[in-house]
């Protein structure tokens, strides 16, 4: 794992979200060649996957292509219990470090999707004969609550698939030990529209402002002395 | 990882191939509660699929109930390179353990299946709040080809899994060290009915004979004396 340098092509783990969405603008940034990878894995909603799709397509109308893959996993929806997943279980109110936000996680996501993501690196390494990025944007405000986003998951998951595997992809997170916050920083200086981002964990029609996830993005707004574009209930 | 315990519930990566069988039968005879997870990865056939079908109803005539998930990760077939996935690319004749092999392998494979199997164990393990093992039925034969069935590759799997989760699941591959002719050792004895397992990487009417992956089967019914009960062009 090398968190300051990437390689000219990188694979990124795309949700929707801020901080991915911020990392990919980063990338860009830094002349990158990006292929996106996201995932359906039975989540409630889409919105987030909605949200990145209308973000790629102003992307493309400037001129800059993101080739995007979208796996489906939603078969995993059934075999996996989680807030975010099973039906009647309701997404829990609070802020983001509290222990009732621990209904949020979904068993294994970060090791299954990072390495799905690891592997479709692996192919583009191989077919180009060139050195490939995995890119992830995790950051330390999800530490106290998702195990699979802290430094030493990171390592560990890095580790495993290099020796997994004859050629090696290196994973690339700059905003590892970095907040939310500063996320939001880098990409509101590169003029990211986060209208179209969606965070909160529920689906409807505008964000809760009262689940976790809600409660960290209106956080980091409010540090940086900007009005969230979104509209909340 | 554990490498001579197994917990009363399971949860086991079943390819249909006569190494998971054997372990499927293996756990059995243990009394444990097995629970079967396979995966569609968009290989050229199916048909190690189609004879643990048949395995499974044979078991559940005799009043084993196994249950059994079949993860759909088809669209995998589209991002990965291989000999086992890619059209047009033929799978390569020869021993197991010659260099030409390393085209049938599917990059991150593992890493992928048993970080998705291990969530699902994790799933159990908290629906039923009880502890749960996840069986591999990797070998020796697999370690010169396979870096991902190596035993630093499950060793570093099992750490990766266990600090990205609150709960723990305990990787469980009793045959790591032990080669496919003890597999089979073990599987005869327990009376296992090997017509119904399929390893060739061809999908035609018979085996081929000529792949990796027979060349080895034929060598494990060699040295074990005994004939292969299934059909070779």
């Amino acid at each position: 794992m090398e968190a300051g340098k990437v390689k000219t092509k990188a694979v990124l783990s795309l949700s929707g979200g801020m901080d991915s969405t911020g990392l990919l603008v980063h990338l860009l940034e830094k002349g990158c060649e990006v292929h996106g990878i996201s995932f359906d894995y039975g989540q409630k909603h889409k919105l987030e996957l909605t949200r990145l799709t209308a973000n790629l397509e102003y992307l493309e109308s400037k001129g800059i292509h993101v080739p995007h893959k979208v796996v489906d996993v939603s078969v995993l929806g059934d075999l996996f219990r989680s807030a975010l997943t099973t039906k009647g279980w309701d997404v829990p109110e609070g802020h983001y470090e509290q222990d009732n936000m621990k209904q949020t996680v979904v068993p294994n996501r970060n090791a299954i999707f990072s390495s799905i993501a690891y592997g479709y690196a692996l192919s583009i390494a191989n077919e180009n004969q060139a050195e490939v990025s995995l890119c992830l944007g995790v950051h330390s405000g999800d530490h106290a609550i998702y195990p699979d986003c802290r430094p030493e998951f990171v390592q560990k998951m890095d580790d495993v698939c290099r020796i997994a595997n004859y050629d090696a992809v290196e994973i690339f997170s700059p905003y590892l030990n970095n907040t939310k916050i500063d996320i939001l920083t880098d990409g509101l200086k590169m003029g990211l529209d986060y209208s179209q981002t969606w965070t909160c964990y529920n689906g409807r029609d505008k964000a809760c402002g009262k689940c976790g996830a809600c409660q960290e993005r209106l956080e980091a707004f409010a540090l940086n002395n900007v009005t969230d574009p979104i509209e909340y209930e």
